[in-house]
């Protein structure tokens, strides 16, 4: 499997372009990533700013997000419903942009958008279904939240653990990927809205007293060793509902430890993308042995559950019982660098880049 | 992985030994399994007919289930929430028993039981929980029944068809193992009591005309090829409940092809038993990808729908919708190739075995 290439070439990327508003910049794929992503994977390219036609609006890119999901999109996979990308396409990713022209009847001029804006500056869309685009309203807080809590992070976090993980009060849970976008979300779903007991699992001293900072009632660091040996003692009664970011032995080890009737929510397998030939899992039949679960959870397939979540979420926000984190990298050039971090583990919250930041006369 | 001996070699094995009325016959583990049994794993024992002590019933054996897990028991594993055996012990196996002494307050002479008897001729029994005795009842069919459609492999059936997979009418349903003792009793439960469209899987072309018989729409011979290539135009709009008794590759074709919300049911992993090594599965992911389930199911666990179950049977037994397929081998001493024989795909339905036959006196 090819190792990342070190922080300082992504650095030196960064170093040699710089966006400005009078072109639309971009970061296309320019091989296809064989494990993790290298700098030399990514090719920056400049454009005319796109003009709307009939129907569509110029997009004015403002905050972008960065996921594990990503490097399966450059390696050309039908990843999470996008299409696939072969080299010289833009990478996909959504983001958080302004309406700055419209032609479109739905749109009007400084709106705010969030949806599939791709690694670029300027965006002309028709606001297409494929898109997912949904208007965000001004709440007096960061319009970066509709790229984490208040976006498909949320909903991820949301839907994945009350719709598929069925939470109980008495579960005695574990969750992995505990420190990251998805996971800090459900984490304090779990200790602080359900009230269960959560044990989280992160890479790293520092993202372990996250986690714990999180409400989680114990935090296991999988740098410090093996981590089929460290959930016994961590979670001595077994598992009730793992919720997993990120698949692998980390999920193998978790299907050691299931409590009868156990639900396993698979929401990401972040550990997958890094991998050539994909991880096999030999314990599968854990399942029958004690008579549990696992589910698949897939973002989009619970768009009904908008509404629903972004009203629960920021309430709880509002009411301080539930807090949104953030890892921001500054500048649209440092896109590859931030992307590359995610792999190595590198972020604590969920992981995106400011490109222009908040959006101009939006209240 | 070993081979089965051929089944010659069994014959010559059951040759040697013949069981009579005044001893206790046992077959016990000779030496660990590797792989597929072999008849030297199998060792024939006499001793006295047992005496009841206090509390205690003296059990006759009249008929004897054969199951796939039985190899998994003579490993040393602990399977099926029965004792890890070492050579030396008797083989675990369900079986039909009369009583024909009672020392015990709540059994008398002449009533009929299944439950945990063992390779063996005669029991004596303190009819402990552990044991999963169940009194049955006169009702005008062969007690071999208990065996079968009205016991532990009707209720794994009804339990995890009904209970654990969740049928619909409109399911487009893929039945693995459809010719053996769980799986023709769910096709017959899909096809005929839910009215769903069933493709079962099965070994050859007579337990494929076998599996349309009992109501499945089509039949796919995993003999006749690669099983994943098969799948695609026997199932071309995908999988929305696939029923799996063996696990494997099998499974990991199934996978390919889930519809949306599908669920996967894993009631047997008979392929799990044959190999040194787990099946690795790779492919876990696609549950993500469509939003799907995997539930493991032990039967152990349903005890509690036992009479709903058996209620619900018996009555399409007597209205004609439900069929009970034997594969009835005769003597005891063919314990060891009735059990070889399962691993290679010879039974159609459930495999048991006549030791003494129907019960005496018993109406």
């Amino acid at each position: 499997m090819g190792e990342a290439d070190p922080i300082s070439s992504f650095d030196r990327l960064a170093a040699n372009v710089q966006a400005t508003e009078d072109l639309n910049f971009q970061w296309c794929v320019a091989r296809v990533p064989v494990g993790n992503v290298r700098s030399g994977d990514f090719e920056w390219t400049a454009h005319p700013i796109p003009e709307p036609r009939e129907g569509e609006v110029l997009l004015k890119t403002l905050y972008l997000s960065l996921a594990p999901v990503m490097r399966a999109y450059m390696q050309g996979k039908p990843a999470a419903g996008e299409t696939p990308l072969t080299p010289g396409d833009v990478i996909h990713g959504r983001g958080v942009a302004q309406v700055t022209k419209s032609r479109h009847p739905n749109w009007k001029e400084g709106e705010v958008v969030q949806g599939q804006i791709g690694w670029q500056t300027w965006k002309a869309s028709a606001m297409t279904p494929a898109e997912k685009m949904f208007r965000m309203q001004p709440n007096g807080l960061s319009a970066a939240l509709g790229l984490g809590i208040l976006g498909m992070t949320g909903l991820s976090a949301y839907a994945g653990y009350f719709a598929c993980g069925e939470p109980k009060r008495q579960d005695k849970m574990l969750l992995s990927g505990a420190a990251g976008g998805v996971g800090s979300i459900v984490a304090q779903l779990a200790a602080k809205i359900v009230e269960s007991d959560v044990v989280g699992i992160a890479g790293g001293a520092e993202k372990c007293a996250f986690v714990r900072s999180l409400g989680c009632s114990g935090a296991i660091d999988y740098l410090a060793g093996d981590i089929a040996a460290a959930i016994a003692p961590a979670r001595p009664d077994g598992i009730d509902l793992y919720f997993d970011n990120v698949g692998g032995e980390t999920l193998a080890a978790a299907l050691e430890h299931l409590r009868a009737r156990a639900r396993i929510v698979l929401c990401g397998s972040i550990s997958e993308y890094a991998r050539e030939t994909p991880f096999a899992l030999a314990n599968y039949t854990r399942l029958r042995a004690t008579d549990s679960s696992m589910r698949g959870f897939f973002v989009y397939n619970h768009l009904g559950l908008w509404d629903e979540a972004m009203e629960a979420m920021s309430g709880w926000i509002r009411d301080g019982r539930l807090v949104a984190h953030f890892d921001i990298i500054e500048g649209f050039e440092n896109m590859p660098k931030a992307l590359a971090a995610l792999y190595s583990g590198g972020n604590i919250g969920k992981q995106i880049c400011r490109v222009r930041g908040e959006p101009e006369g939006w209240q």
